[in-house]
């Protein structure tokens, strides 16, 4: 087993908890991350307020390698994620010198509100994250990155931070879809997954149009491992009579 | 402030968590928790993994009036939800009779295969929910409901639990879209937000087709104080000079 690196993502979001927006966010860092080598391994949601956020980031921060959080860093009185971060940390909660001069020079003294100058606070000692859309950064605190919720801000503030990052080995992965139900595959699953302990498997039925099947998807950092485990499910099912797709690359 | 009944979800799957699939029952649940008067507070995504569920259970259950979870009750290896949240309450698990005999009556003798049988397993005194889509079960124990993570099949298990819940009181929201910059509108929010303790407003930014606005949402469990804050906003956008949309319902 290579190093293992690994990431919580923190939404923060009255929005998504209230089914108003549906977060689109998650699945983009997941695969990024895994494209870096780390595992995206808890996500929570929590709410725009102070306590729930404090909360998170502790418990988060000191149980993974790496936390994201994302939203919550606008300029409007519900945006409270640098002062909750700050106050994780014990830090206090400054004006960031850096961050404010970038702002002024881009609005101008006479449009740089006091609602926009919220956006140039942060914990001190926070590093700064470029934000090449919309110029209000985000900031890291030790393990603890602070992104934009607005996808594409948020994207390009992940590309920023990228050379702080240290990733583990990739994970590969390949499906396998299968036409019969999932109970039919359970026992094949359970064998190959003994055979092989650095894959996993998944397997997701699905109901599409009156054909009912299984998508298995193999996970690994080994890839040979892999290679092998779905070449396992791909003879079982040959074994059985179950009809199938060849095994194929999973983005 | 009326009674303020708060749940939980917990999304049990490695398929979110690698970006494979985007999660599509939180919106839904949030909406349909919000119908029943109940407030989804947080939302957690955890691995196929017995210590990250186990804690993610009872970090939650105790902490919020309902706990639900999806996915992980189906029939193969990496469905292991069942037997997680009996070790979370400290419960044996067994072979559920009343599932076991609506399974069997369903597939037949023959084709009622150990895999299939694994779904009929609950945690010892555990309460079934019925499914009406594909017949496997989900379950209650206590405060905690366990469903399938199928979005299809998730629907139906809310719809058959909804009498086993206790409802708070409604909460109204109103939106109202404005035709300039977050930060402009900054202030006005935090007024009106400080004029109407029941109000919250959030504020979300948006740049489509080269239009810059904000859409801001207000929600209260007091539909006549929602009514005054979101006309205080618009009368505040008239005073500004900002163009807007007059307030309206948001479902």
């Amino acid at each position: 087993m290579t190093d293992n690196v690994r990431a919580a993502l923190i939404i923060i979001g009255d929005e998504i908890l209230s089914g108003r927006t549906q977060d689109k966010n998650t699945s983009y860092i997941a695969i990024w991350l895994n494209e870096a080598g780390i595992q995206l391994a808890e996500v929570r949601v929590v709410a725009d307020n102070k306590q729930a956020i404090v909360s998170a980031v502790n418990a988060l921060r000191s149980h993974y390698d790496y936390v994201f959080t994302t939203g919550g860093i606008g300029p409007t009185h519900d945006d409270i994620t640098a002062e909750c971060v700050a106050a994780a940390f014990g830090l206090d909660l400054i004006t960031n010198v850096e961050a404010y001069d970038l702002l002024l020079d881009y609005y101008g003294e006479a449009a740089f509100t006091p609602a926009r100058q919220r956006m140039a606070r942060t914990p001190k000692g926070a590093e700064l994250i470029q934000n090449r859309v919309s110029l209000a950064p985000g900031f890291q605190v030790e393990n603890v990155f602070v992104l934009a919720g607005v996808p594409k801000i948020m994207q390009v503030m992940l590309e920023a931070l990228r050379p702080r990052l240290r990733g583990g080995a990739k994970v590969w992965s390949k499906t396998v879809t299968i036409y019969t139900g999932e109970s039919n595959v359970a026992e094949l699953l359970t064998e190959v997954e003994g055979a092989f302990e650095s894959v996993s498997l998944g397997s997701y039925p699905f109901f599409q149009d009156g054909i009912v099947g299984t998508q298995i998807v193999g996970r690994s950092r080994d890839k040979l491992d892999l290679e092998k485990a779905m070449s396992a499910v791909a003879a079982g099912c040959d074994e059985a009579g179950f009809e199938y797709e060849q095994p194929t690359d999973f983005a």
